[in-house]
């Protein structure tokens, strides 16, 4: 399932008529804030419970270019939640050609930005498992 | 006297090799603050004395294209300071060669928004009137 | 009708909440794309009659601020059509609030960037006259 | 040796007060055409003999924020040479405060975008060995 899309701006193509690099990760934050929501744990729900985000690292992989006019399709998923961080995995491809994948790795804090562990709710929704052993 | 320069940078120029127009803003939005600084204006003083500053309007006309490497230089300067409002023109220039003319136009408000007469000393900044005639 | 739209992304509003202004270039910049395709005179039909457009001017006049998850949506109109010139307005809006007017004038050129008449053909679908009266 | 460095743009920093991550990668395309010129291995240089680089990878990780008026300082220097590949780390700091470090891949090609290995004059600038070995 794609968690967000858009097609190629003119403005993010440079002169070699291929998105520029930095545009990936612009493209990632925004799967990243659609996922949220697609797992029933939107940003603005979790700085209610007096939780936020670091993003501390982010490793991309390119596999090929994407141009002006490509449709690009960005595809979110856990790949590892640990104590107070987790990883999650972009795929960025343009229909079936796989273009970049995208590791980023969060580190949860308290408004304050001090590291907290990751509630079991939340463990859960990150990764997948039945929305019925879930809390209202 | 130049008030802004920069390098354009390699992701500014699009697929014809010329810097993208919406650059344009951003360049004029970074001399405003450096011309406000120069002027003895700067913004964290307006905000300090309850002023701020809201876009209203922006006029780009071109007259030849940048390109990567090229540097930009933006010169500022009031061309009119109304009751409420001003508008500043940005001469964009690479070197001799004249590139592109902005003229934007901000309305003065309180911190509300609320628009507000523009004092008489930041008229006289504004306009350049020698500063011995300025309150310290 | 709307001629493209795209929710606000995260990385375009700035320190106070809302779009920086220059994005609304890169907006109406899409949106004329999406426009020319809509009137049957995609960019690459263009080129293809040895045609291309310069723009010469883009005026930008705010009403409303537009922020991070509002869908912003731009409809695209010619407003002149001269003799070697054209002025596309853009309406910004998110539902039914206006945020912004954008009046862009453009130049057609050869592929030399001289300037060219304008057609009869692309005045006709520029100005939205009957298709039927067109050439296939 | 601070290789690139630019004050945070107003438009680069988000509605947390904070650079964008997607910036970051900006800055160090920038600072690896700066590096480049410094180590008399400039891109046109490489372009006139056939050779071209491609962004394979890039890993970024995060230490500490950077804000609107921060001047970021990038270094850049080689951190691995490969046969046909190399990494160059980036290291973004406001002044003695590190910021991000950044491990970027690039594999060197021809211009139809077959990897070349790297000849030794090249390798030889990308370490920096001393200049008196190498060709003129």
């Amino acid at each position: 399932m794609t968690t967000w899309s858009a097609p190629v701006r003119f403005a993010e193509a440079d002169q070699q008529g291929i998105a520029f690099n930095a545009h990936y990760l612009t493209w990632c934050d925004e799967a990243m804030t659609a996922w949220l929501r697609e797992i029933e744990l939107p940003y603005d729900g979790l700085l209610a419970r007096g939780l936020d985000t670091r993003l501390v690292a982010s490793a991309l992989q390119w596999a090929a270019p994407v141009r002006w006019g490509d449709v690009v399709e960005v595809d979110a998923a856990a790949e590892r939640v640990g104590r107070t961080s987790f990883v999650v995995r972009f795929e960025v491809h343009v229909g079936g050609r796989a273009c970049c994948t995208v590791a980023t790795t969060y580190v949860l804090t308290d408004l304050d930005g001090v590291p907290r562990p990751v509630p079991d709710d939340v463990r859960a929704r990150l990764t997948g498992e039945p929305a019925a052993t879930l809390p209202a």
